[in-house]
């Protein structure tokens, strides 16, 4: 996450006109490390929990305030967090093989990257809690279908087409493109800000409380059950 | 609608983690009971349209106030106001036989269940007003596919679908599953409580107004003459 | 800009319980007359953007402030501000052949008709930035599916299919009509007008800076250089 924050706090400052978040492989995002995570949290609970919800609410608030179009080309499965913070971006381009899921609930934690009000905003409060509450996997065309994904590329073709319509849209006026983006966001900062806040107080009292490591470690049992 | 309330307010007071609501047969919710309604507007047409208005009020109010999550099963047709309380429910299943519909301006009323601010939202505006104005009729498909109805299930397997579903779902952690939809409507209920309020006051205005009556007289006229 | 104006004016104060804006031939509604808008610029930069800017802030407040149901029936292609000011009608029909496209970053202005806030709002931030940020073109089918329009009527029996459901929206009584439109609208004037206000600002600049100029050159030498 602080790679990805100072990659992005070097571009908002150069003469670049626009950001292009990918990943390389077959996978575009996984969970966080939660082995080391329920690690951590065993030594110092209540230290670990605060940090690593502070982590993530700096993480999410510099997508928040990033003022330039960030586009996601979303290469393969977007899990978590990575997926959360798709409505945070301008444009989300996917292969036709990505898909999508949270499983916040199973493993007793709940949502982050303010997808508990960017979510309902996109597809509506059903369609959102499908995902936030039941851990729905919804393939690429499914994700475009409800406005989450805005393109879906063939596989074959996916870097190509990517690269294609980043260079006709790096062809636009750069002002015109933060203006654009700043005129769409300029009311929800505040709300976005908030959102985020509140996402990570809560998520910082589950880490933080025995009922909520209990949720984890249990998640873990039955993931080790399952081979 | 005060059955249902006094469910809800056992539900969210007992050790339940969630509220499953469905009809039995084959209509999920059918209009009020208009020629009693009718005749007790004649009575007394200030008193019945304040206590209706009310009685609508408050109902919908314990949907907004509502802290577990409500899944709705859509059995069959769901007509006026169990339709309109939809979005202010979590998850929403259907079976592919239900079908949507309000069709308020026909008989000269406005709209309720804050339909009139949770339609736009999920579906925008134009869409909406096919509904709210227009009393266009959407299939379980449709709905599914404008965000209404978040997953459709076979008529065959509905019931055993559903509560397949729910015991999933059952099986979270229930404070995280209340944690996810209060961060979800946290921002929302004050819009949603004066919502309520402004279509109540509507409302009662217009069972209060000779224009009003005569519209539903109108109405019923029709439809008998359909016969 | 005007006509319709002083038409909607006119509507807004007689006997009529609605409005069907649609457009005669087979184009629903083009750019403004660019050529002549540039030579305005360059006689008068300031003056001229001020005025152009004030013209367009005053034409879409006419819509934020309009209380009876606007249809409109779009029957070609509807590019530009023609088709930023859909969202604030309230319901969208098309002819199957009709499509949209906002160009705006192309010749480097920013978009206006309160389209930052509501395209958004009607399709989620993605799609919505396909089309303001990368002009994308949707087909009338592709515009109902993200709920820019809400019905498509076959080319043949366009017209006639309009005046069919005009006349059955027109037989609603009209208080109810304009209580609705102002039940789903009271929340959001203020926000429109705010947005329309915050566009305009950003034009009026834009239409008045050398760069603002330069890019509308470039884009019509672009346009010359490909015949």
């Amino acid at each position: 996450m602080k790679e990805l924050q100072s990659a992005l706090s070097t571009a908002g400052a150069d003469g670049s006109k626009l950001v292009l978040l990918s990943a390389v492989g077959s996978v575009f995002c996984c969970f966080l490390d939660f082995i080391h995570f329920i690690r951590c949290l065993t030594d110092d609970r209540k230290g670990e929990s605060a940090r690593m919800a502070e982590a993530i609410r700096s993480f999410v608030n510099t997508f928040i305030h990033f003022t330039k179009p960030i586009i996601i080309a979303v290469n393969g499965p977007a899990i978590g967090l990575g997926e959360s913070i798709l409505p945070l971006c301008d444009l989300v381009w996917a292969n036709e093989k990505a898909w999508f899921q949270m499983h916040y609930t199973t493993f007793g934690q709940s949502p982050d990257g303010c997808s508990m009000i960017m979510f309902p905003k996109i597809m509506g409060g059903a369609s959102a809690n499908e995902m936030l509450l039941c851990g729905r996997k919804l393939m690429a065309q499914e994700a475009c279908g409800k406005g989450l994904v805005s393109r879906v590329f063939w596989t074959g073709t996916f870097t190509q087409d990517v690269m294609d319509h980043i260079k006709e849209l790096a062809s636009c006026n750069p002002v015109m493109l933060e203006k654009s983006k700043s005129l769409v966001r300029c009311n929800m900062r505040l709300e976005l800000e908030q959102a985020n806040e509140r996402e990570c107080e809560v998520l910082k009292k589950i880490w933080g409380s025995a009922q909520g490591m209990d949720s984890m470690l249990k998640y873990l049992q039955r993931k080790i059950d399952e081979f």
